[in-house]
């Protein structure tokens, strides 16, 4: 069975899907894994410690093989080069690549969505949402501590005493509760928000202050929130702004894959800042929780510096590839079952709960249903 | 008692001498405290905030002043403008700075250093080297977090364990301990050395583990290191090079005041380093402890980001200003004493321990004595 690993296109991506470590556990079970030359560079991983792996450096590594893995979905012109039947692991945000798995479905491609993994207990080894977002909650609040221009920690000196920052997060899932942690570690009084019942006790087991706001909690599927009414969101934008106006830092992480960030803050909210005061909105790229904040860049909103990410975990590529790389190497043991010879092979049940979760395209058929409606239409509504 | 508090000139100094907190302190106590017009900005501290406290905004608060505050020395055009026996407290480099030097003496201005205030306990709230370095301390580790594209803690996740940072701290002084301190509450493994006999147990006091080396101590005056021989430093160069070799970061703060820093680490070390591998130099300012780090930049040796701090306490101007002004505060109290009315006036004894050491200049004569020789020869020298 060979897999191969690509070296990644899109702008701005650092990340492998693949490290050599991980590489050579799969080697010596008896995967052939090639990887394209340079794949791992600006994840700093030489192409040399993939080849002391048991890797085999090959340009056309994608060619003849039976699985390709990757972190962003692969780039048409790739798509082409694969041989049908051929299975493909990377992100896929379906909802924003109908042509792609148009393309997957017609070149009779097995292709499976790592954001579509779903979050029981038994796929967590394999949910890269969550190993990603706990880098980009790490790397949310080290941004934050970089760019105020004073201490987290509280400090008591012979010259006096210097309070610790207030820090704000809003969004408690797995990125906001690690930038919780981090900035807790460094000594921040932390407070934090979130519209699912459990997570002020998450945010209180993390050492924080759970702000408690008089409104009706929402719990959605896989742990993730659901949508709100835009009275409710106007109130609770409301009934945030004084946290806000008081914090020092402001970190909004609430995302949620697939569908565009709730507006938590409006820009009013933020010019009643502090001069110096900062704030990172995790949630950029995919439309924003802060007003204004653009992804990519740091503006100016009132007195306060506001950060918006774009492909946070990208900005810290080792661990980022090292915890993908074992998202994909638990998924890629469930692919597989060993031949009489005791070979690994690529035979993945589809009816297993994870896979048919996780499959959008397979033997020319859209498998993933709200995208084989978006694609080809609803079957029930074309009826007389 | 007229105090006046400048508005600093030098190219990258963001401090401002007093807060408007300390202010409101010293206008309570009687004295007239006047601000040049933008004095707090850089620190983002509003002219009205120092209005509010009391103090009388002046873009002329220099010309009839008792007492003079600045962060750095004054600028000569600035001390033309003085009345003669007005007093001046700032840094004053004088090893750096005899002309200015020559100038305070000839225009009769009495001129105290605030990194000649002595290290004894009675001085400890207005030693502003100490402070300082606090800030400088936590800025040099928070800068490493940030440059470092992985995680300073210990992960353990669904996908596997990410090991945390390895982190060498060289000079373990108040920003030594402090870098160590603030990289320890993120959890790093963090290894520290200095060459002073009190300092391991210093250093394992911050949860760090001291590296010991076979090599003999240097105390010198007032806490600080003593120089070393050239055979020792090179001595100490190899032995701790493994070390280096096998860190993510490196952090350097052995530097004395007045004095060139101690090459600790050649680049050769430097180029053993891992990829995206950093090191922050915080002598960088005064010569540097890592052979080719350039202050105020980030330049590559081998894998390494290195960072060369350059007033390093100006990044963060809002606590260094506030912990500086809390040093002034104390010295300004110690100048002065309270007439037949109560009111504060300038009296200066200076043969108390504390202004003894700190005084340069007094009534046309230069009191620190290594300056005077520098400037004046030495009268035994001159003997027949």
């Amino acid at each position: 069975m060979r897999i191969a690993v690509v070296r990644e296109t899109r702008e701005g991506e650092t990340r492998v899907a693949l490290v050599p470590e991980l590489v050579g556990r799969l080697t010596t079970l008896g995967y052939d894994v090639l990887v394209e030359p340079g794949a791992g560079e600006r994840a700093l991983l030489a192409d040399a410690e993939y080849a002391d792996a048991g890797a085999v450096l090959d340009p056309d590594a994608v060619d003849d093989a039976d699985l390709v893995v990757s972190v962003q979905p692969l780039d048409p012109g790739t798509v082409r080069r694969l041989r049908r039947g051929a299975t493909t692991v990377s992100f896929l945000p379906v909802g924003q690549e109908l042509g792609l798995v148009a393309d997957l479905r017609d070149l009779g491609i097995t292709s499976l969505a790592m954001e579509l993994v779903p979050r029981i207990s038994r796929a967590q080894s394999m949910d890269a949402l969550s190993s990603q977002s706990l880098v980009s909650g790490y790397r949310c609040a080290v941004v934050a501590v970089g760019l105020l221009r004073r201490f987290f920690p509280l400090n008591m000196t012979a010259a006096g005493t210097v309070q610790p920052a207030e820090v704000v997060v809003l969004g408690a899932g797995v990125a906001g509760l690690q930038a919780i942690a981090t900035a807790k570690r460094l000594g921040a009084v932390v407070r934090a928000y979130d519209v699912r019942a459990a997570a002020a006790e998450e945010i209180r087991s993390m050492g924080a202050k759970a702000i408690e706001l008089d409104l009706e909690t929402l719990d959605g599927a896989g742990g993730y929130a659901r949508e709100m009414s835009e009275d409710r969101a106007a109130r609770q934008r409301e009934l945030l702004a004084p946290y806000i106006a008081n914090a020092d830092a402001l970190i909004t992480t609430a995302a949620v894959p697939g569908r565009t960030a709730p507006l938590l803050v409006e820009a009013a909210t933020i010019e009643q800042m502090r001069p110096g005061s900062v704030v990172v909105d995790l949630a950029a790229d995919s439309g924003g929780n802060v007003e204004g904040a653009v992804a990519g860049t740091i503006v100016r909103i009132g007195h306060a510096q506001v950060w918006g990410g774009r492909n946070v975990p990208s900005q810290m590529p080792g661990p980022a590839s090292r915890l993908y790389a074992q998202n994909i190497v638990n998924l890629v043991t469930l692919l597989t079952r060993a031949d009489a010879d005791g070979a690994p092979t690529l035979d993945p049940d589809l009816d297993d709960e994870i896979l048919a979760a996780a499959c959008v395209t397979h033997d020319g058929v859209v498998r993933h249903e709200p995208t084989r409606v978006a694609l080809e239409g609803n079957p029930a509504e074309e009826r007389p």
